[in-house]
C-alpha cells in the first residue's frame, strides 16, 4: 500500500454502472516526511476519508477486496485514514 | 485509475476472438492540470467515449470487470467520461 | 495494452510443462510514431504474428485469458497484429 | 519478491474492517549490498518481523495468499525474515 | 516475462509456511545483449535452474501458475532455462 493525501474529486456522469454512487477521489502519493511525490491516482473512497487527510491506498486486484468494491472495475481504493506514521530511518 | 484523453484508434484484423467488436482506443495519460504525461496506453472503450474526451482508465485484472470485458484478454479499459476534475494542491 | 514489434525468439528446453509448444517472442515496445522504447518483453504469441510485425501485447493476469494460455505461467501475450494506428496528438 | 528493512509502523483507526488487528509496517526496499533504494511500501506483517530486520516482501494479488490475508484489501505483505543473502555478481 | 541471470540465494528460516522447501533465487534482469539491468528480483525456482544460467522469469499472479506454486504467496517465479536468444533489432 502507499500513503497519500486527498486533493479533490472526479465527477463523471457517463460511466460504468458499477461505479454509480462511488466517491472517486484524487490522491497525491506522499513520502514518509510528508512531502509530495510525482503523479496522482484516482481511488474509490471506502472509508469516508476527508479532504487533505492522509490515507492508505491499495492497488491492483486487491482494491476490489475493499468494502463495496466486489467485482467493480476499480484498481485503486482508499482503505484507511492514517492517524500516525512512526518511523526511524 | 488514471486520467487520459483519447488520441485515436487501433485497427487489428488478426486478433484474439474475444476482442472482436471491441473498440481499441489510444489514450494519452494526462496530469491534473491537463498537460500530457509520457507514453500511451491502448484501452478498450466500454462507455462510448468520444475523440479527445477526458476519460478514466482502469488497469490490470480490474479492466476485465468493465462492462463486456469478462474473461477477455484486456488489461486496460475506459470506464468513465470525466465531466469535471476538482482539486486543490 | 501496449504496442510493440517482434524482434526475435527465445528457445528454452528446460521449462514449465505448460509452456510446451508455446512460441516465445521478444517484443520491443514502440511509441505511437513507430520509434523504439527502452526495454523488451518476452510474450507468448497467440495469433500467429510474424517477424517485425506490429503487435498488441496484453500483460498481467489477462495474458492468461488469451487463446490457449488458461492457467499457464505467462504474464505477457500477443493478442493482435496491428493493421493501422490512427491518431492525432 | 523484493528485499527491504523495516522502518516503522502505520497507525490507522478508521479503516477497512478486514484490516483490524493487522500490523502495518513501513518497509524500505534495499539493494543487494544493503543500501537503501528510493521510496517505501506499507506492508502487512504476517511472520512477526522485528524493527530494522531484513525481510522479504510479496506484492500484488499474491499478498493475499500470505497467512491471514485471504480476501483482505492488501497488496503487499511481509512473508519472511531474511537470515542471509548469498550472491556473486 | 523477463530474462535474467541467477546471482545467488536467499536463506530465510522464519517465513510463510507455504514457502517451506522452496528455492528462493536472486535474479538480475538483463538486456537482450546480455548486459545487466538495474535492480534485482527474488524468484522461486521451479525448473531447477543453475547458478549464473540465463532464465525466464514470470511475475504477478501468473507466478502462482508455475509448477508447485499454487496458492503460494509468491509474485515471481523462474519458469525456464534459456538455451538461445535469437533477435535482430
Amino acid at each position: 500500500m502507499i500513503i497519500g493525501r486527498i486533493l479533490g474529486t472526479i465527477v463523471s456522469t457517463q460511466k460504468d454502472e458499477r461505479l454509480q454512487g462511488k466517491k472517486l477521489l484524487i490522491v497525491k502519493p506522499i513520502n514518509l516526511d510528508g512531502s509530495d511525490q510525482n503523479g496522482y491516482v484516482v481511488a474509490v473512497d471506502t472509508v469516508g476519508a476527508g479532504f487533505h487527510e492522509k490515507v492508505m491506498v491499495v492497488g491492483g486486484s486487491s482494491a476490489r477486496m475493499a468494502e463495496g468494491n466486489k467485482d467493480c472495475p476499480v484498481d485503486s481504493a482508499i482503505i484507511g485514514v492514517i492517524d500516525t506514521i512512526d518511523f526511524t530511518t
